[in-house]
């Protein structure tokens, strides 16, 4: 199977710049403490560096997309939350009371809902940003979860989102969050064929299934990966097989903001799967790319493993929502004011050695 | 040897309420998400609630103490920067250019900057609060590090710095972080007598020196242990032989906040062995701690495992002065926001199941 183009052409990413890299790399080691005893925030700081073209980066925009959507796979009994609570998350989400808000709000991130795919959904609120497609996804067991046009729809609407709120204000950073009941089966099975990493060794408990559903959800996951046979190397073949349109979404806010040197700070699991769709599609948005958090599910560091990135927090979460990725935006607007406002040794007449 | 009990008892530190865990406990359980999905969040969620005493904890003050002095032992070429660093680095926290100036910023964190002990040190700052005890500590490997009076002056530095500031504003959360030329060799000398653990095991390469220079570093521990055989159940015993100004200061610090129901939140290696002080002279101090990040220093595990408490974060961090701390502090800020402001499972009318 060889790599399919979709035509994304109008998503051009720019690389990053390799000599930026050794100027920022310089900066931060000439700054006043031992050399590399910031850790994981001097790379950040020499990542984002790069990825604005600048030695002073800033974060002034911080914003993070939660995607809703429904799963047809849920039917199959692989979460251990009942279906209609995607439905409720996103009214929580609206009336400001989950962990995403709290957490957007306490880091000064813009926190956009976006309902993609939740069945039934009719409520109407200012803060919804709705882009309906369809009352979820069908049952990928037994059939394909969408078509290849629902599919570029799904991507196109995280396109048009991301652009849109762009048009008003630059955005520095976005984090990708999600909701959608039953949603890890549809990241197991995509970081699976991907990776091309068995799925007995992908697949985790979710929000919290026993070990007999485990091996039950694994089972869903191989039955419907050998009658579909997705392509790892079609993000739309993919998407279309075993997919969910908070995933496709997800992936197309990632290859818009990507191309408008925005970074990208993947959440847990499923955000980290919409990650390798768009690294699929087009592998220079992965220069752009911060992994916000190392979730429990056993696919995500896989995945992230595939992409070529490490996690920045390992807090044990695995929750969702872009919860992972709030924390780690506001450790990477720490490392952007280091990199601007600490001294030098020069500077200070501190010596270095 | 027996616990050396000297007279702190106007300090003196309520243990937490059990009662209130199980309640916190409970409140976090019933929160809109999987239960314990939001990992290391909720246990600092529930720790704020204990030693806060309410289901409702704030974070309204949060400050940090970096406390700067000299010591003797560099002579023996322990560290990789010459003494003379210490003054330069309390000069460049004085004019706002160290990492632990840019991250309390950035967190919103109250900074001082204590000198309490620094070689030949006039210089005058309005920012400064001087307590100078002497110009550094004698060389431990030759003599002992201090006077008992001046290990117990130390401490009460810390304490009235704590006590004068607490009384013009009520501190919810105090980080505490150090700077002092060699002073991972005065903190793994207390940490091995604490510990009880071999010197080659605690021992670790402090700000980057190399091989040789560890083996070094080892075997002037050990001769000085072994010269000195202080009593590691006697904290005034323990800092007069092998300690330092800022440590005694920083455990000082420590008892002071806890008796004031204030959190602890610990740096690294040196804070945390200024940590085993406290909990030496009282052991319920560390109800209040929190590690707030791992250290690479070796020592810092076995100290933290003696105390009973695990780190928040883990990112590569030996730089000291509290830059662990003052992110740590932020995490802990949004597991009190998560604590008062997220939904429960009721109030979203969210299926539990």
């Amino acid at each position: 199977m060889t790599t399919v183009n979709h035509d994304y052409s109008q998503l051009t990413i720019r690389p990053i710049s390799h000599d930026l890299k050794k100027q920022a790399q310089h900066k931060i080691d000439f700054k006043t403490k031992p050399l590399g005893s910031l850790g994981i925030l001097e790379d950040l700081a020499v990542t984002m560096s790069c990825i604005q073209g600048t030695l002073n980066p800033t974060l002034l925009k911080k914003s993070l997309f939660t995607f809703a959507a429904d799963h047809g796979i849920a039917e199959e009994g692989v979460s251990a939350f009942p279906q209609e609570v995607t439905q409720q998350m996103v009214l929580n989400f609206l009336n400001g009371g989950a962990a995403i808000n709290v957490l957007s709000e306490h880091n000064g991130i813009d926190l956009s809902i976006v309902e993609v795919g939740v069945n039934n959904f009719s409520f109407d609120h200012p803060k919804l940003l709705s882009h309906h497609i369809a009352d979820g996804t069908k049952n990928f067991s037994k059939e394909c979860a969408m078509t290849p046009d629902e599919a570029k729809a799904a991507l196109q609407v995280g396109i048009d989102v991301f652009n849109s709120q762009y048009e008003i204000e630059p955005i520095e950073i976005l984090g990708l969050g999600e909701m959608g009941i039953a949603n890890t089966t549809s990241a197991t099975a995509i970081i699976s064929t991907i990776t091309q990493k068995a799925v007995n060794k992908c697949t985790g408990k979710g929000t919290g299934i026993d070990d007999s559903s485990l091996a039950h959800k694994v089972s869903v996951i191989e039955k419907a990966l050998a009658l579909h046979s997705p392509n790892g190397q079609d993000a739309i073949d993919v998407l279309s097989k075993v997919g969910g349109f908070e995933i496709a979404a997800m992936a197309g806010a990632a290859l818009a903001a990507a191309s408008k040197g925005c970074a990208v700070v993947l959440d847990g699991l499923i955000s980290t799967a919409a990650g390798l769709i768009a690294h699929t599609i087009n592998p220079t948005v992965a220069e752009y790319y911060i992994a916000g958090h190392k979730s429990v599910e056993q696919g995500h560091i896989y995945a992230l493993q595939h992409i070529g990135i490490k996690p920045v927090l390992d807090l044990n979460f695995r929750l969702g929502e872009g919860t992972g990725a709030a924390l780690a935006i506001d450790l990477v607007d720490a490392a952007c004011a280091i990199m601007r406002n600490m001294a030098s040794f020069e500077d200070a007449g501190v010596s270095n050695s």
